[in-house]
């Protein structure tokens, strides 16, 4: 990592990660991220029916999505879901405490949690882990707050992107853990993307929203889904004039798309047992909804996924993917490249050079195109590759 | 296996199956099953929107999924897929042999390929093989139609059933290859069940749709779907008067379903990898439709399989499956067993012997039970545990 500072990067921000004792491997599990005031905030949580308390918090904080906060208190290694009214009077009491530490009020602080399941807070520990970080906010060592909120994560995951929005310098600036779900793995994505942009609420909502779904709301590591999945947004508002309709809005759209899409594809490249980053590009097709369900559906596939780990340039399973869907498929139309190699065209298998592709397959990002050749709707899905770590990292932990 | 007739034990059929070279290995790969006369026939074949010639073929034979025909040709080794004009004219072509063979017209043989897809079939083998399989018929060696329909299958599958029905014996017999897919793996499942009873064709498409949709449709391997799946029974009418609605309709109805089951268990006791059986079974879901969403979620997880793999009672895995599936979910109602053993009651953990769990979860056959206490929709979900050696099996070999 080139600098200590990433999430801090953009004025009105401070934050910190301590130990506070919920992991067992006494590794840094407790972050606060807040703004120096006030800040515009929009939220994005699993679409799971069984959420987990803080899950529940946030979204009472934040019922529309979006609106004003000061921040978010993070603990790793206890992701308090299915913990009763316990686990809810838990992720309230972090918040007072968070929120009382600023000088806020509870409603104004966001609680995640992630770790294991089923179990109640260590509630004295996480008491002092927030003490200690209120206490470190002025540390500026942002390498803690992205440790804190790791579990498997065998990378950190950080994003920053700069951009002038009205004659300002605006920042754009993400941390994320995930993808590597932790025992018993229900606790999986959480993302942090701070910026000095001046947005109000609504328009802030709007644009994660849609930076959301090209980017997390594309990934898939094996199709499960997180009870936990909480991805937050915080503007304070010290750069430049506000941000309105026009260019302005455009750039800035882009910036936090560039954001969550690069911790998106960090996050699939650490995936559990990944060795390889996979990227399902689909174009041609119908309809955007027939592009994202074509996608994943490749991207699901642990058919493809085993191919691509084991470097088969296996056009069959990607094309039996294709075909399962729900997606319209002509298969009489239908084309497909790995690595810009076209191996099957027009419904037919394509000659093509095994060993190129093969090269391809064994490289660091692995490019599957697929062309339903029927509309415009284009939609990319990002994941890895699937390998026998993965079995041994979720088989063998006993819970 | 108790005796070498299975397939042929109903009267009025005759099936052989021998080798023509079609599998490198040099073991049987050519098969026919063909009644002594016409017979009903009721037919199911993969929703894959990329679908093999030899599955065109019999949509086209029985265009309303029933009707009366003489048999079935069967080869492995080649799935006849992806292969343009060129593999349905031979599909056609084995169609055509295998009838002239019996004395039947070429629309009255259906013809199920499973094996590598995107490859021409090496016909003069076929055309030798039908030729030894019909005059092989009178030979009645079921073990080498199995055999001759097996793919990476490491065990010979079949079941019989006997009942009576209108006073006379009637005996339901069935054969299947499939879950263990092999390369390219899009070729996997094909079922053929044999019965005396005599049922006209539109009743015996119902009553098997019925069975196939709590069988062979409940059946989940690893989520990914063969472009050549086939199912289908043929009924000779040699025992007992006509079924129709009543006592009869049921009991034979049970038989088949019976066949049916035994055989999807046998699959997914056998699916790559799949060191023990997983039957997930969803009650109390607020319609049959949810619980069938629910138990196939959870039946998909891969989480949930590599926790069955390391004998890990992980319930949370199972939560997160069923909360990430499309059915209604009230989480504070939400009930699992594991083996029998109540792990999570009311949308809590609920306190269980943990090794009492574990030995089921090391055993043959794992249990999973799901109560939704929201309404009276029940479903059963087939599928295996998740191994290292799927993996192995999926990402070392190289098309």
């Amino acid at each position: 990592m080139s600098s200590i500072r990433h999430i801090t990067l953009p004025a009105g921000f401070r934050a910190a990660g301590v130990q506070c004792g919920i992991k067992a491997s006494g590794r840094e599990d407790l972050a606060l991220i807040v703004g120096d005031d006030l800040v515009s905030a929009a939220l994005m949580t699993t679409s799971n029916q069984v959420v987990g308390a803080p899950v529940l918090w946030c979204r009472r904080v934040l019922p529309a999505g979006a609106g004003r906060v000061r921040g978010i208190v993070i603990n790793s290694g206890n992701s308090n879901v299915c913990t009763g009214r316990r686990g809810e009077r838990d992720a309230g009491a972090m918040a007072a405490q968070a929120a009382r530490a600023v000088g806020a009020e509870p409603e104004q602080m966001l609680v995640a949690s992630t770790g294991i399941i089923g179990h109640l807070l260590p509630m004295a520990k996480v008491r002092r882990g927030i003490a200690a970080a209120a206490a470190a906010l002025g540390r500026r060592d942002d390498r803690a707050v992205i440790r804190a909120i790791m579990t498997t994560d065998t990378r950190e995951k950080s994003a920053v992107v700069r951009t002038r929005l009205g004659g300002a310098a605006v920042t754009v600036a993400g941390i994320a853990k995930g993808a590597g779900m932790i025992a018993p793995h229900l606790a999986t994505m959480i993302a942090v993307i701070t910026t000095d942009a001046r947005v109000a609420p609504r328009l802030l909502g709007r644009l994660f929203r849609s930076a959301v779904a090209g980017s997390f709301n594309a990934l898939t590591i094996d199709s499960d889904q997180s009870t936990s999945d909480t991805a937050a947004v915080f503007a304070s508002g010290r750069a430049g004039r506000a941000i309105g309709p026009g260019p302005d809005e455009r750039k800035f759209a882009a910036a936090l798309a560039e954001v969550c899409g690069a911790l998106t594809r960090a996050m699939a490249r650490d995936g559990e047992g990944a060795t390889r980053l996979v990227e399902v590009r689909v174009v041609g097709a119908a309809s955007a909804a027939d592009a994202r369900v074509a996608a994943k559906a490749v991207a699901d596939s642990p058919l493809v996924k085993c191919a691509v780990h084991g470097r088969d340039p296996n056009w069959g399973r990607i094309v039996m993917a294709v075909g399962k869907s729900a997606a319209r498929v002509d298969p009489s139309r239908l084309g497909v490249k790995i690595g810009g190699v076209r191996v099957f065209a027009r419904g037919r298998p394509a000659p093509f050079a095994a060993a190129a592709v093969r090269r391809h397959l064994g490289g660091q990002t692995v490019v599957i195109d697929v062309d339903l050749h029927l509309g415009r709707g284009a939609f990319t899905a990002y994941t890895c590759d699937l390998s026998r770590e993965y079995i041994t990292i979720n088989a063998d932990y006993h819970t």
